[in-house]
């Protein structure tokens, strides 16, 4: 499993701020989820997620552009922008956390194996960040859930 | 990590029949879901899920009744087949797969740990099953999460 040092940070740090967080996975299919909730007490910052692992779901249950997801495919810096803003909008929390990317085995419309995007979204604003990783489908998703608890923890420990 | 051949056997049968599935977790906090991800060739009968960890995301995302929720609690057999049911319709899959419970390590609402309620939903109907499982707190999980799987193969493959 996970490390559990970043979750129990972010969960720190949510909670000296009265701050709620929900997630919006595609590649990490529950693991970031499963992260959060790993950490005790994460009732009182944790509202849930949405794995939204169809394509159309994205748009459907998380308001990300149809035409993006049409012209560039899940696997984008904007999508999981939007994935972030949506979960948060929709689940009603303070922040929002969104993972999409290619775990492998096989790469998926042009995109490499490690190719992930993360989003965030918060009152400050939103944003994204991109990565390329390397290793197992396993490794992947679990560099995944890392960087992406450190990313939100940059924006909401600031 | 849980045992694979539960959602290597649920992932076949619903292949065989064209059919696709969606998941709505409490307890299991993202864990059904991973198990279904970490299936070769998920994707072709998985569509995604919902982790209602707040009591009234279970209402909000995924229409339980909110009466029920208020009288009752989130740890109700009912509200476990209103989570399945929900899940099927907002995601638009063939069945749709619920887990509400106590995990622990502290009993909830004057329910003991251990107290687990699985929904299912499908073309042919509804239901639920209730355990009450042993162990710490990641086997009950671990363990509602292959009873769950179990428990749609069963009415799946029928």
């Amino acid at each position: 499993m996970t490390d559990r040092q970043p979750a129990t940070d972010l969960h720190r740090a949510l909670r000296d701020r009265g701050a709620t967080l929900a997630v919006a996975e595609s590649l990490t299919g529950g693991l970031l989820s499963v992260a959060l909730v790993n950490v005790p007490g994460a009732s009182a910052t944790y509202r849930g997620g949405v794995v939204a692992y169809a394509t159309e779901l994205k748009a459907a249950l998380l308001g990300v552009d149809e035409g993006l997801l049409a012209v560039e495919g899940p696997v984008h810096p904007v999508v999981a922008r939007q994935m972030a803003e949506g979960v948060r909008r929709q689940l009603g929390s303070t922040y929002g956390l969104a993972t999409t990317g290619v775990a492998g085995p096989e790469e998926q419309g042009g995109r490499p194996v490690g190719t992930v995007h993360l989003g965030w979204a918060g009152p400050d604003g939103a944003g994204m960040e991109s990565l390329h990783l390397s290793g197992t489908r396993e490794t992947i998703q679990q560099d995944t859930v890392g960087a992406a608890l450190r990313l939100m923890l940059g924006h909401v420990a600031r």
